[in-house]
């Protein structure tokens, strides 16, 4: 079999890396990371508002360049490569991060007229500066347009799509004005590198559209004009010029230009895959699969599922979205999260115990000597709210249990549980309307390092919790998913399945239940659900208030005299 | 008026102190402190039971010699002070604190022959090795005599009288065998200056009796000897060497022994006052009267107040002891108290934050810097169970409203906030009982050092807040009721409104309600209110859980804004 390699290209936050996979077994032969160059470690900040992120479009541009051809470079060391065998590029990005564009494509934020203003510029994920703005689309769509709030659990975000444009209208107008269309990093990538010269020549991905701009073909595509008009007049007219119809990535977002050829030393001609989310293709490289949830952890989660389509899948309650082909062709995508999860510890080690990194490995060790229970402490992830599946960003953090004798550890060790029960949470909700999960996989730093942390999860979720085995889950997933679009016949592969079977490594690392400690946990977890519900105002929540602290006294005994 | 003097002398866990007053004006004149040589501290440990605590009789007596001529030695200094003008002696003292006698009232623990024994010594008020006695007393007496616990809240404590004896007569039974009898350390000392000779004779005071020896004239006296017999029947012997009826400090104790005046350089035969425990001298010496309750704050605090006997006040829920005459003749004494108030502050400090006193300092000024409301936060100030209230101890700790942003020094300030609120709790029980407070006294070293503490103290119960002005409330407060045995005719006084009038100097520090503050406070309490209802256990217990967070933040917000 002739070796054949993909590029997977990923945009985060503070830096694009770029990868080269072999197609047969997945092995990384060439690696490149470059740091975004502009604002504060790539983002461009605004002392006035601390609410505002944003990037600068002509960093995404250079980064390619230098990312993608240090990659290469790097991959030349390799007895089988050459740049001849290179059948495919897949990008994934942060997102929502639009950016408006011209009539050429051409992000507003490369006119040296617009450079020096920030509304011109690509709005990062994180920016929050249309929370006003998101909180008018909910209020006006359970109005008029409840299907709209159905899919995302009843809440539009600020973070998302509508929310920024909406605000750049109102806070910037002549960088409305100026702009023909928005786009999403993960379209604009990939239509970049296809030499898209038109906003509405571009390819868009099902994943962005879907999740954040509250597309459906269920109504049409994107959200109706009397509903755009109802926020603003020139929303509707925007409409025209975004676009009809996104897609799954079973269909390539083009085929690489000449002149990107050229600057990245590249045949021309190879295709080039649909854009995605780096939370979606990370969850293809960290093997999803009917029944298996991925859970990207770093200072929040992101948890991805997928179950068949068509299929009996309806709206999940409190889940953040359920998109079709979203994460895979074929297949309903669904995504959930949690608000707070490394930045939980984080909280501790460093605004509490004014701690560092050496403290975080410290109170590892000594929580992993506690047994489960033993803490006599259980505490709510909720000190950045609720994503799923309350969706509640005004709920904070809770913990009960404590004694004169509580120390720093043991608070570690019920806040990473707490977070636990949170998965388990969700993991239930998935389950009781339909979306199958048997394993868990975890990609992520703290997945990676923190063996107390996952065999917390396995006893908490009862499942099996599997590392993804590779700390570059989504470049490689954007690789799989250029290796599909590119096809068997020049050395790719025929489906996502057999992509994964061939290109990712998943569960080398697993973690196991523990039954004694399962048994201890579901006591606790009957604890956290009960004031969960309460505190969460979920209707008919029962909880038994008066007997908590005692019950959690009696679990410590046991687990003391255990 | 011919100048004349009292000593007062203060026996704590781990040191005796010895202080002369000026019956005219309260000046101290001379004032010694003795550290107990023997154990840790003065406090005798078993490795194996750290429950255990005891104390050497020996170091009491040779304490009281060490520190009674060291301080008059002191004293000698003043102009006007002579020993013929020391006119009486007053001694207060930890409790419940028994030790076993035998029948020339000399302590077991004095003899060779049971020096080596810890069962023969002093049972230290914090020994806690009658856990399952007390748990057996107050079961046999919510069967057989519920109206022993009724006064008392409904739980016998281990810390009490009956516990340790019955206790001793399980442990060590050779022990109990060999006492004649048992007297507290706050009779113990009183009759050693007086030279009783036999048990049988010593004037025991109403305050121990009453509040820890399930001793009232409603009931005979102490406990039915049927009673006694269904815990053991060598208990219900031991009635008949203890004692028939004990007294208010309307009568001394005694009169100065020659042996014991020889011993301290004094006038045999002066006057010695009815012993009493620390906190009940504490509270006379920091200006207890009708409307002014008294808080001794340490790790714990122990409040006091009184109300005229005979009188309306009936039994009041949840407070533990209500006494006629144990703090001042002619009152009810009514005890309560917080199970960790400095405590609370020194588990967050030295557990979770493990700093020292410098951290304290630094918390106190950074706290002292928000608003009240600011932090978000509200606390329950159960980490060391609820002692009054709700009296039980097997509750916890709980705080909620924490973000990632919420720092240890707005944790430090919910903590001090959450002992305020369960001040408030107690305040509000008494006057619903008919006990007026109009005014709090405070003493202990963070009511006189903590500004901070004091001022939301005062925002939060909506009354003034005075310091003591003394550090020695307990010793002044004995020296004042030898002042009142004594009487007038002889330069004391007439009475203890006379004698506190003269000798006490209370409220020159005062802190004010910030009425603002005090409506910040009032929303606060509701939460913290509807929190201790319904995780104590409070029958009709009405909490809407569902928006606890979002008051919270809803009050942060305002604070921000103000």
């Amino acid at each position: 079999m002739t070796p054949a390699f993909t590029l997977g290209v990923d945009y985060g936050t503070n830096s694009v890396r770029a990868v080269v996979v072999d197609c047969r077994d997945g092995r990384i032969v060439g690696t490149r990371v470059f740091q975004y160059p502009s604002g504060d470690q790539g983002v461009l900040l605004d002392s006035r508002d601390p609410h505002l992120a944003r990037q600068r479009p002509a960093d995404y541009l250079e980064g390619l360049r230098a990312s993608v051809t240090g990659a290469l470079q790097d991959a030349t060391r390799d007895d089988d490569f050459t740049i001849e065998r290179v059948i495919g590029i897949g990008v994934d990005t942060t997102g929502s991060t639009p950016m408006p564009v011209d009539g050429h494509n051409r992000a507003l934020g490369l006119d040296p007229k617009w450079a020096g203003h920030l509304a011109a510029q690509a709005w990062l994920w994180k920016d929050h500066t249309g929370a006003e703005e998101a909180a008018a689309i909910t209020a006006i769509a359970a109005r008029y347009a409840p299907e709209y709030l159905a899919p995302i659990g009843g809440t539009y975000s600020s973070e998302w799509f509508w929310s920024k444009i909406w605000r750049c209208l109102k806070a910037a107008p002549d960088v409305f004005d100026a702009a023909y269309s928005w786009v999403e990093l993960a379209d604009y990538i990939p239509a970049a590198l296809a030499g898209i010269t038109h906003p509405r020549d571009i390819q868009r991905c099902i994943c962005a559209a879907g999740h954040k701009a509250i597309y459906s073909e269920t109504w049409g595509g994107l959200p109706s004009k009397a509903f755009l008009a109802r926020l603003d007049p020139k929303l509707a007219g925007l409409r025209d010029r975004l676009f009809d119809k996104a897609y799954a990535a079973d269909r390539p977002a083009g085929r690489l230009c000449a002149e990107w050829a050229s600057a990245l030393g590249l045949r021309e001609g190879i295709v080039i895959a649909m854009g995605a989310f780096d939370a979606h293709y990370g969850a293809v490289g960290a093997g999803v699969r009917t029944g298996t949830l991925v859970k990207i952890i770093g200072t929040s989660t992101c948890d991805c599922a997928i179950a068949p389509a068509p299929g009996e899948i309806q709206n999940v309650p409190g889940i953040c979205g359920i998109v079709n082909g979203s994460i895979m062709p074929g297949y309903f995508g669904i995504e959930a999260g949690q608000s707070a999860v490394g930045d939980l510890l984080k909280w501790w080690v460093e605004r509490i115990c004014e701690g560092d990194d050496a403290l975080h490995a410290e109170l590892t060790n000594s929580a992993a000597r506690l047994r489960p229970g033993e803490s006599g402490l259980v505490a709510l992830d909720w000190n950045n709210g609720n994503r799923t599946i309350l969706v509640d960003p005004r709920l904070s953090g809770l913990i009960v249990g404590q004694t004169l004798h509580t120390n720093r550890a043991e608070m570690y060790r019920a806040l990473i549980e707490a977070t636990a029960f949170g998965a388990r949470a969700i993991v239930e909700r998935l389950t009781e309307y339909g979306v199958p999960v048997d394993r868990v996989v975890c990609c992520g730093g703290i997945a990676e390092k923190n063996d107390l942390f996952m065999q917390i999860y396995a006893d908490v979720l009862g499942h099996p919790m599997l590392t993804a085995g590779s700390p570059q889950t989504p470049a490689l997933g954007a690789a799989a998913s250029a290796a599909v679009a590119a096809g068997a016949a020049v050395g790719g592969h025929a489906s996502f399945a057999a992509a994964q079977a061939a290109m990712t490594r998943v569960g080398e690392r697993q973690f196991l239940t523990n039954t004694g400690a399962r048994r201890v946990y579901d006591d606790l977890y009957g604890i956290y659900r009960e004031l969960h519900d309460a505190f969460g105002g979920v209707p008919g929540a029962d909880a038994d208030l008066a007997t908590t602290m005692k019950r959690l006294l009696s679990i410590r005994e046991r687990a003391i005299a255990h």
